[in-house]
């Protein structure tokens, strides 16, 4: 059977650990997250930008479910990432980094807008300057919206084409949908850059040493799994509801990982809740609050049989494959299988709107996939 | 054009706020909440089960806004109802009550036990036996295992059906995914009870004042109506995911009021983090989860417009239309203008497992309604 080309609205990059450290003046470089293991070997003291705490190490468990997402070479090195998207027929890629975790740690706007700014050049020269087939999301300080401006902007020059937005912003912050945002998404608009979320980045709170934790007991782990896709689901929510993507309708939302069925059915909840309890909606939309978000929102999904249907029965045209590369959650080693299997009988042009439309209209930029080999 | 006849998997009552008062002894009686105005009028002081505090008294919009969804005499009158039904092309109900919100304030376990066996009379006395098209859901205890199972075994006896459980139990006893319930979903399965759950009613801090504000500023009405769905989600995910729908094949849920066409989409979330975790999964289960979840799990919606194409294209049986009546979310006074649009061009077997068929495989003791009008 030939193979299927497709582009990842979600995929990862693992930067070095020191690259804060070694890009930072040594005054912030100091500041920048530094653990010890205690001499007990359970427990790690962390340092971080004038906070100090213990926190128990992983289990063994937990770290080789931490290898085996990055055992792939490609999730750390941009060339001999080729190889593997080669093979496994994933074409251009929306890339998220992995520090960004310990933004939400960080107090001081001046440290974490030097980080930003470190991980974004870093970016630029080692995966970006590899292959134009990377999207490569910038990073931007969500503690000061000044900041995420001129970061924003910055990056915009530099090219880059997506900022990655964690779906709820700095635990200082006021929330997303809040006025305080709105000069940011009137300069990404105006900047062209799409807003790449990532399900699951909630500020974490580092010190219980236990991140996306939110069940324990029976099924715990298919509910910490599952629980992951209303933070992405919130984000689209909150920028339909205040009026952002109304107010911006260039201002294009890319949800990652979170699966793209949910779309239909959230709009159809949230125009339900906006002509119903009209009494007591601020602001008013100009547009029918579904239509913005099926129009304005793209979304990703991996192995999601409903995905087909959200587009064909449903009239949800921005439905995105991700293949999630290289985590376990994707399609790293069956991305193949999982094509064929998702599109076994479709008709091309829907198959070639879910793995390739969706995201050349977010990306133009990107050159084309291979045509279908036959 | 004809009348469409539907069954409601969704609908209200309101009991007399004197019910619990009027029919417990005394001492227990005295228990039960009581509200007094301070002078100043802003305030109120409320007393219940040996707590007291004060509460700031709702606006006059929030007033305004419960008036509204009152103002329909059958509400408060079974008789009554009937003629509304009749009206709207309602047939058979799922009939929630609305006392019930004030269970997770009670501390004492046998004053809560008291009060549902007081409302479980009541309903017996002034609802269900007023018509047969009426499926009254009992409420038990959920602070006790062992009182939620008696009183599931009293009221099945007595001819319930259907026992109301809220999306999170009582603040003081585990979480529906622990083994502690099992028992109960045993003896639900044993009698033949389905499991009636209504979006929106995870336990409240009614000192508060404040019941579903999850969010305020610019999209907040929009915002907290969209974030109920997510607590129905939950209950079916930790009952698919702790195994206990698996355990019990022939236990059903109805998810009430939080829309219909999630269900696909949840059920591929569960699916993909069982097989993508499954080093982390407990328990294994005997089905795959979509499965279970499609299959056990049925679900309302109001007016969504996915609703058709979750069943037509996803595959999703147990779709179920509600009315919410006479809830200002739903579809009184509209409730043949909705379905005539929802079913426009659908064929008649279609429409009929969304309005009558999903229903009547959880309810054949119901009537049927009555064939079309042509």
């Amino acid at each position: 059977m030939p193979k299927i080309w497709t582009n990842s609205g979600d995929s990862h990059f693992l930067e070095p650990a020191d690259l804060w450290e070694s890009r930072l003046p040594r005054r912030l470089a100091d500041l920048t997250p530094k653990a010890d293991k205690d001499p007990d070997g359970e427990y790690e003291t962390v340092r971080v930008d004038g906070q100090t705490f213990r926190r128990k190490l992983p289990t063994s468990a937990a770290v080789q479910f931490l290898e085996n997402t990055r055992k792939a070479e490609g999730i750390r090195d941009a060339r001999l990432r080729l190889g593997d998207l080669d093979h496994e027929g994933v074409w251009g890629e929306v890339i998220f980094p992995s520090l960004g975790m310990w933004s939400s740690t960080f107090r001081t706007p001046e440290l974490l807008k030097a980080c930003m700014r470190a991980s974004n050049e870093w970016a630029l020269e080692e995966v970006a300057s590899v292959s134009d087939r990377y999207v490569v999301t910038a990073q931007v300080s969500t503690l000061v919206v000044e900041d995420a401006v001129t970061e924003l902007e910055w990056a915009a020059g530099q090219g880059f084409r997506s900022v990655f937005l964690p779906t709820r912003p700095h635990p200082s912050a006021p929330d997303w949908h809040m006025a305080d945002w709105e000069p940011l998404w009137r300069a990404a608009e105006q900047a062209g850059m799409v807003l790449a979320i990532h399900i699951g980045t909630d500020p974490v709170d580092l010190t219980s040493g236990k991140v996306g934790v939110a069940y324990r007991g029976p099924g715990g782990a298919v509910m910490n799994y599952t629980e992951t896709t209303f933070s992405g689901q919130r984000f689209a929510m909150k920028l339909v509801a205040s009026g952002a993507l109304d107010r911006h309708p260039d201002l294009k939302v890319l949800i990652s990982e979170g699966g793209a069925s949910w779309i239909p059915f959230l709009g159809d909840r949230m125009r339900e809740g906006y002509r119903q309890h009209h009494m007591a909606v601020r602001p008013k939309l100009t547009r029918d609050p579904k239509d913005i978000l099926m129009t304005q929102v793209y979304a990703s999904f991996q192995h999601d049989e409903s995905a087909v249907a959200a587009y064909t029965a449903m009239g949800y045209r921005n439905v995105m494959f991700g293949s999630d590369y290289p985590h376990m959650e994707g399609t790293y080693g069956h991305t193949q299988d999982t094509l064929k299997e998702l599109f076994d009988g479709v008709p091309v042009e829907t198959r070639l709107r879910i793995t390739q439309g969706a995201f050349a209209e977010l990306f133009p930029h990107v050159p084309p996939a291979p045509a279908d080999e036959v």
